[in-house]
């Protein structure tokens, strides 16, 4: 059980606590709402195959379809939707589940083909364009939606299709005579045939997800060609045609289809294709022959994965900072908005770092070797630029978690998106969780382990060796900084409890002197357990200011505490008229705690407080000039304006109140000559 | 004579000055150097219109063609020898225009066509895509071309055809039935036919360029469609197709077609394209009938202008902060390098800066309403972003004129370019300079004046009334601050002397009582003139801290000293691993200033240096990440190194001394955290 998608059924979510109460809202609204949307919209009936008003529509991003990713958008409910039957039984959810099978079982083609587009409107064009139009990421969503309802029905109803669908892939593409050489523009499938080889342990899903997985980049693929250059070619376009997002003609590093994934130096290009690509080469190599693995693939992952997380990740764990390819940038441009030339950090990306961390913990528990570094990036996304992605009512989405607006991009979530990949993948993380929170493997060996990857207040059930476990966290995570455990069953062994980077202090309650902290994992060993089978752990969390790092050239910071980030926002500074470009702080200054309750969203979170310590520059400042003097500069900060209060919120709870859509996450620091004069002048600073 | 181009030949510039010394290297090296470029990359031969190999090459930039803009690099070569062959034979330079033009002249068609693309290249498709393929452009280039070869040669040689190829444009365009009502995408054929207007005095010239700049925009102009979506239909394009740098495929303000430009609101777009286009609007609001113009005509350039310069407009006068489409970008989007996420500032666009400015004065000037702050842009852009564009030794030309380099992007020049737009606009503004220094119009009337825009070493001639005066300046400007003024001849003018914003202090040497300082610009009355004929001006030059607004987010600042910008070079500063992005200054700290003569450029300049006021951190930074406290970045900067001499150059003269290309204008500032340790250690800080 080696996926969270599969082995989250171990694990019962409190609906008590922060996350829990996230999957009631998405249970009470969210499932409904987005099946309200799909049949609004169309997508809901698309699987009869007929003409759709949408179909003739101009696409908003040439040459894109707006209706070509419909059938992802409907497995990916339909997976969301069977992860929370499978615990929650609900029965008009159940019904649209069983129609939408009803309807993609007849989807399907004599020859076992399955898509909308290529069925209604371009029939006769299937393959032809694998790198744009995203064919195979949808045949990987539907087999996810497959997994998933097996997991739920057991009657191989949409199973079967997606094998049969799958057989017909497997035999276009691969190595052999008369197969295309190709690849998918945009990985997922890669993913699911991973997954897919779990369930049915047929090898030649492993075959087709390894083939996908290395030949992409391959320079001379097909026909000594690269194969999405090859494809261009046969279909006769013009060598100038490019679409809109493609940065130029064969910037194949778009798709991470530069060079092969083995030698690719750093992470480039759309930030939700390389986290799911790299999620499903983690995911290979762990279960590949390891005849076939060497030293540098794994070493490749660990690059790839270092260069993301040390020069291309935000302070709240979002990913991408160029709007135009959604994806990565130069190293250590991490612009906060539109007005500093990007920030994208779509919340698909935020989801992929945690697909593919879970698959980087799964890789180094085998091998022993947990390292929490790759766990707090984990719940930094989780907690951060993952939960922002949805209101407190379900009901709206972000796509782009962009940590400050401005006048052409104010703060605002959103009904639904042409595109709509974001909305139904928070509800399915929702859904999948709890295999994020427990890692819990290799029960049959002698030294078996339990690791707590993140806090969630759960319970656990599993298996060591024969004797069944139950194993629980009780906490109020990420607000609170306690957590309880308690086991029941097995203590038969090693509890590793990761202790997050952020923090300066652990207690555990009884005191453990055995416990051993590795790697960012605290190890409490079996013995202590069976004598402590209930204990506590704190781990205390003082508000903190972190940095993007010096390279980035942004003299800025933002306020955290614990796993969590916060910024600032209209609603509660109402002052504030530039989205907090002229907002100034002092990192000296007090920082108070103060727990606040929104009747809205019934959460009870720790607002901060900065005290006497901002100044904002107290009227609409005047133009610029390039001949402007720093004295002038100096002056303008002088005269700034004390704000004896700025009020932090939580990122992921941002826009949920109201307000004009103004927000940020990191704030300039006071310059130390304005800084000066305050001093002089006797004020506090 | 309203134009530089012309009135140029009344100011002999002085050969023992900055730009004195720049002429000097343009006739000695830059002009013979650029004819063997011409000669050898086809150039030269390419009106014979015979088959090229470079016409089967693949283009750099799809769907531009690598020849596109052969016809203007010719025509802008012309141009600017003329320039110089007007005020020094060169007989080889002569024999080289002669011979050119004798190419160009068998080149047309017999009705009046002249492209070497859609003659040799593509015939039959001319005038299928004005927004992107630049024929108009091209003429544009060629009838300047035409107008400075007159000037020179007086036989209508060139001219004539010119004058055959416009009437063919004049009948193809315009508001007529069966007329195309179409407009240039590159605009610059406006202000040549503005010019021309001027030479032939032939009123259908100033209407054809009041047709292109006032159709411009419309957005049903043809068969109720926009003139370029309306071709591209008629065309056949792909409605997906987009050139590699037009942002999306209906993003018009790329070549502020996007609406009418009496309404556009902000400056937008290609930069070269904007000032090109602004500086024809403006000099024709002068020259139109007044009944045409109205007050929004003449607040919309300033609208414009004023948007440029105080929101989108670099501390050199550089402008073009997007490299995709080489222009602006949002309002205070000022990034120094491509590792900041942009920062082009085209040579051209400098240049273009230059163009508009002069033409802005014009107006002002024969409204008798001069605004020092337009001549002072023009200023910062002749010292700063223009100047810095060509080597010492005249034959190396840079076409971006980044404030910063970057890994990817280091600091240096180029032998030359594929479009090479830039070298040759270089050159040629050289050769008319003079006609930006004085502002001399309007003699005629009852008060008549002299303005001085620039201080350039130069005498100037021309009639007040019927007597004439000669005036001349002599200075090492911008290096020194003092300006020695003697008139001989008439002296019933008032002098107008710009006082640059900068300037906190004027001397004049005698004093006199009389003069009045408003706007920018020193009036000195004919009465006082009269009795001191000689006299000195000084504005003493302090080193001074610039700094970007407020509204950048960047808490950076800029060494100027006078008109000059300067910057840092690891040549001065060998230490410097990371293009100075981890170097911290301290703005009160002392700068001293050091005469330096570096013999291959024969120049003497005053070089800066910080003394004690610099830190950098000693070793190569640790990774970053998101996780990163903000006391860990204030402990890397309490670590940093101090360097005892900061040395800084002009930016105008950076990259010409070897090196390995780490340049940066704007730098850091310390932040007060780090600064406090310094105090309260003893350090000098």
């Amino acid at each position: 059980m080696a996926y969270p998608q599969t082995s989250f059924v171990n694990t019962h979510i409190h609906p008590e606590c922060l996350i829990g109460r996230r999957r009631e809202v998405v249970m009470a609204h969210t499932l409904r709402y987005q099946l309200d949307v799909l049949k609004q919209t169309g997508r809901y009936d698309a699987f009869k195959l007929k003409w759709h008003p949408v179909y003739d529509e101009e696409p908003l991003v040439w040459p894109i379809p707006n209706h070509l990713f419909w059938d992802s958008d409907v497995g990916k409910w339909i997976e969301g939707a069977c992860y929370f039957l499978r615990q929650h039984p609900m029965p008009d959810i159940d019904a649209a589940v069983q129609e939408l099978v009803e309807m993609i079982e007849k989807a399907q083609q004599p020859d076992g083909y399955l898509n909308i587009h290529y069925t209604v409107v371009a029939p006769g064009k299937r393959f032809t364009n694998v790198k744009d139009m995203h064919e195979m990421y949808n045949a990987g969503h539907l087999i996810e939606a497959a997994l998933a309802h097996e997991g739920v029905y057991k009657n191989g109803k949409l199973l079967n299709v997606m094998l049969k669908y799958v057989d017909l892939i497997d035999k276009t593409f691969g190595p052999g005579e008369g197969q295309l050489h190709g690849y998918p523009g945009h990985p997922e499938i890669e993913l699911s045939l991973m997954r897919l080889y779990d369930h049915t342990h047929d090898p030649k899903h492993l075959a087709l997800a390894r083939y996908f997985l290395t030949e992409r980049g391959n320079p001379t693929g097909m026909e000594g060609m690269h194969y999405y250059e090859w494809e261009a070619k046969k279909r006769g376009d013009d060598p100038a045609f490019k679409p809109a997002f493609y940065p130029d003609t064969r910037a194949h590093w778009y798709h991470q289809a530069h060079e092969p994934i083995v030698s690719q130096p750093t992470i480039e290009g759309h930030s939700v294709r390389a986290t799911y690509l790299f999620a499903a080469y983690t995911d290979m190599l762990r279960v590949a022959s390891k005849d076939d693995i060497t030293p540098k693939h794994g070493a490749a992952m660990y690059r790839l994965w270092h260069n993301m997380v040390d020069r291309k990740m935000y302070v709240t764990g979002g990913i991408g900072a160029v709007r135009q390819w959604e994806g990565f940038g130069a190293e250590y441009f991490l612009p906060q908005s539109l007005d500093d030339g990007g920030c994208y950090s779509e919340t698909c990306a935020a989801i992929g770092v945690m697909m593919w961390a879970s698959q980087m913990l799964k890789l180094q528990q085998e091998a022993n070797q947990l390292d929490g570094k790759i766990a707090d990036v984990m719940e930094l996304c989780l907690y951060n630029s993952v939960l922002t992605s949805m209101s407190a009512n379900g009901k709206e989405f972000t796509y782009h978690n962009q940590l400050a607006s401005s006048h052409n991009d104010v703060d605002k979530r959103c009904a639904w998106f042409t595109v709509a990949c974001c909305p139904p993948n928070i509800m399915r993380l929702l859904g999948q969780i709890g295999g994020y929170v427990w890692g819990s493997e290799n029960h049959n060996t002698s030294s078996p382990s339990i690791a707590v990857h993140l806090f969630v207040s759960s319970t656990h059930e599993t298996l060591i060796g024969n004797e069944k476990t139950t194993i629980s966290q009780t906490t109020q995570w990420p607000w609170e900084d306690t957590v309880q455990f308690s086991i029941e069953g097995s203590k038969n062994f090693d509890l590793k409890i990761r202790i997050p980077g952020w923090a300066t202090q652990h207690v555990l309650q009884p005191e453990c002197r055995e416990a051993v902290l590795q790697s960012g994992y605290l190890t409490i060993p079996a013995a202590w357990l069976a004598s402590n089978p209930k204990f506590s752990l704190k781990i205390p969390m003082k508000p903190r200011w972190v940095a993007p790092p010096l390279q980035t050239g942004q003299d800025v910071v933002a306020l955290a505490r614990g796993s969590v980030i916060y910024c600032v926002e209209d609603f509660d500074n109402e002052w504030v008229e530039d989205h907090f470009k002229t907002t100034f702080i002092d990192t000296i200054a007090p920082v108070e705690v103060h727990n606040t309750t929104k009747s809205s969203t019934g959460e009870t979170w720790p607002a901060l407080v900065l005290k006497d310590g901002c100044r904002v520059l107290s009227k609409q400042l005047e133009d610029g000039s390039p001949f402007t003097n720093y004295s002038t500069v100096r002056d303008q900060l002088r005269g700034a304006k004390a704000i004896p209060a700025l009020k932090f919120v939580p990122y992921s709870l941002r826009s949920n109140r109201g307000g004009k859509g103004h927000m940020r996450v990191c704030l300039r620091k006071q310059p130390r000559e304005a800084a000066h004069t305050q001093l002089q002048n006797g004020h506090a600073s």
